[in-house]
């Protein structure tokens, strides 16, 4: 949060607005991890954050709006740790993309366990319709694309969809295991690589 | 139900007592499924199977119980189907077993469906300690390796253990896209399959 402050340090007020979102957002993610979706409401996630409710009505007119731009700030996180994780690379390999989009899925660190738990609750209540679903559903068939994307570039398997769909399956479940606390991260991070050195073989 | 009823039935009392109890342990699934574990009491659970309270208690002297038994049975309805999918083949490929195993994991029908909901559930709400987080990691355990000592005798991996690891992570990442709704029952169980490629060889 901090550096990215610092990051787009140039425009303090335009930053500070959109660091006072993404505070909020936290905050719903934390409320999410807690109680489930079910329990997000403009007024538990202002209590959450520590601010007025009329704050949190300033940013976001309705509590869909709120929930949407927590999932974008997800995106955006991610984005940025993948940005992070490459750079200095200017041409990447695809098994090095593959495997930085991947271990933004994988609950390494605690912000990353939160969204982990975020979307089991998605899923426990039943990873029904609605705007959240549709956009959940919407992210992931973009992953889904993006891995698809990088591993026809750099892998020779015949169906690059299909190997994706279980590269993103390998990661959420090994999620599960880790979340559920039978599986150490290090080696949910070990069992990745060995999915990763399947597709794209041992050396890639 | 009623077949495992008239599979046993040459002790009728017995069975029915056991009928009642798995009775009231789908009903404690259904409620998991729909609001979470925390909402799991005797109560609530003989509401949703329509039973009295008295009945509940008669059955389990608490919630715990209750919880533990309805896992139990998730195990031992699962062995029942396995045994039924591998009847006639006296001694199984080790790869048909590990089939048999991981597509009771993934949610190809209702009841798999409310199983799958009530393992995001459990997760979503933390995958915290208690008796009902010990023997959830105990049986997720079990069934590694169980499923690590197929992939010994039927694979030439040099590391069973890091393979089942991985074989359970598609699995129950599987399950969570199809949950979510991005991912077809029949694409999972391909992808499944493709995994079982990988480890056991296409011919396998």
């Amino acid at each position: 949060m901090r550096s990215h402050r610092v990051m787009l340090g140039g425009v303090p007020k335009k930053v500070d607005h959109h660091v006072r979102r993404r505070e909020i957002a936290d905050a719903l993610w934390r409320v999410v991890a807690a109680k489930g979706f079910a329990a997000v409401s403009l007024r538990q996630v202002a209590a959450e954050a520590g601010v007025s409710m009329g704050l949190v009505q300033h940013y976001f007119d309705s509590r869909e709006r709120m929930l949407l731009f927590a999932l974008d700030s997800v995106s955006e996180r991610a984005r940025e740790h993948i940005a992070v994780e490459l750079a200095g690379h200017p041409e990447p390999a695809p098994r090095a993309v593959v495997r930085a989009l991947l271990t933004q899925v994988l609950p390494l660190d605690e912000q990353r366990r939160r969204e982990g738990h975020a979307l089991f609750a998605f899923l426990a209540e039943g990873g029904r319709g609605g705007v959240v679903g549709e956009r959940m559903r919407a992210d992931m068939l973009r992953f889904t694309d993006a891995l698809a994307e990088q591993v026809r570039r750099g892998a020779a398997t015949p169906d690059p969809e299909r190997a994706a769909v279980l590269l993103l399956a390998v990661a959420d479940g090994l999620t599960a295991h880790v979340l559920g606390g039978h599986l150490d991260p290090a080696d949910a991070l070990t069992a990745l690589d060995d999915q990763l050195n399947h597709v794209f073989g041992a050396i890639g």
